[in-house]
């Protein structure tokens, strides 16, 4: 059984600008019946910028959702019909201000698999440079980021020390060293 | 600006079995007005369990909101009022058939904190021992999961060859290994 399973129904209950949220009918493998609640998300990307020195740069920004600030690897979702490189490469100037000369994959994994399909394409962005005049690229108007460099080892320390609590930023350092380049 | 915003609107769309989603209108700390598309859920453990001579336990199941078949470590939601390690303990006991003498937590982190409040509570279990006769578990109905043993090294390739989706698995491995006992 390696072909995904089609549903039998489909009940939308909302479009969002981020995410749609559905009910779908499915008969599992093993024969039961499951109305499944699902997200269905456009996909996103993760960006880990690493800058000359070796240092990491991360954003920092007010999430709603969990109530706190929390220092993150650059990411966003994917625009309707952009690849995943490009938006890597937008979201990259939108967030840090630096244009990626060199963009490595790193992956791509289902953050929250059991009911939602957001898929999160990670790259390691090289050669950052600064935007040229007619590259322009602004950030959302919700979004109000601080950027600042670390070190391995004090991104390390921070996961340790529950000073990040952003589970893609635990895994993108993770990708990061398993491939030295 | 440490404490979280309270929303000035909650709109509920959808109450569901495992998360509910809402429009929450709030007002950013840079003064911008929001309406924030949020997935209530009411977090989730995640086991990393460790076999007597190294291995790591994963299972194995079909995902239907990705249409895939994933290795996982095991996982599953918290149920009303239950703490982080008795659902750690229930979850290790329903998917891998095995009670964790030892748990040691790993931390604690959000998968998606731009849309979602899930907060992933990671712990190792050691000790794995087979349930006494009164302590049963049993797996949802909509679960039918396999269950392999890993090794380390075998883990990191299946990673870096995109054998392994899923993003919890990722990270756990990597606090895993950042943490040894």
């Amino acid at each position: 059984m390696n072909k995904p399973i089609v549903p039998r129904e489909i009940h939308r209950i909302y479009q969002g600008r981020t995410f749609t949220v559905q009910v779908e009918t499915v008969t599992l493998p093993n024969g039961s019946e499951l109305n499944a609640e699902i997200i269905r998300h456009p996909g996103s990307v993760v960006i880990v910028p690493v800058a000359a020195d070796g240092q990491i740069l991360l954003v920092r920004q007010y999430r709603h959702a969990i109530g706190r600030f929390a220092w993150e690897l650059p990411a966003g979702s994917l625009k309707p019909s952009e690849n995943a490189a490009d938006a890597a490469r937008r979201e990259c100037q939108e967030e840090v201000g630096l244009v990626p000369t060199r963009l490595t994959p790193l992956g791509s994994f289902f953050p929250t698999p059991g009911y939602c399909d957001e898929e999160m394409n990670f790259f390691r962005a090289d050669g950052l440079r600064s935007p040229t005049a007619d590259e322009t690229a602004r950030p959302d108007d919700d979004e109000d980021i601080e950027t600042r460099a670390f070190s391995l080892e004090a991104l390390r320390q921070m996961i340790a020390a529950g000073e990040i609590i952003d589970l893609k930023t635990v895994a993108g350092l993770a990708l990061l060293e398993s491939r030295h380049p």
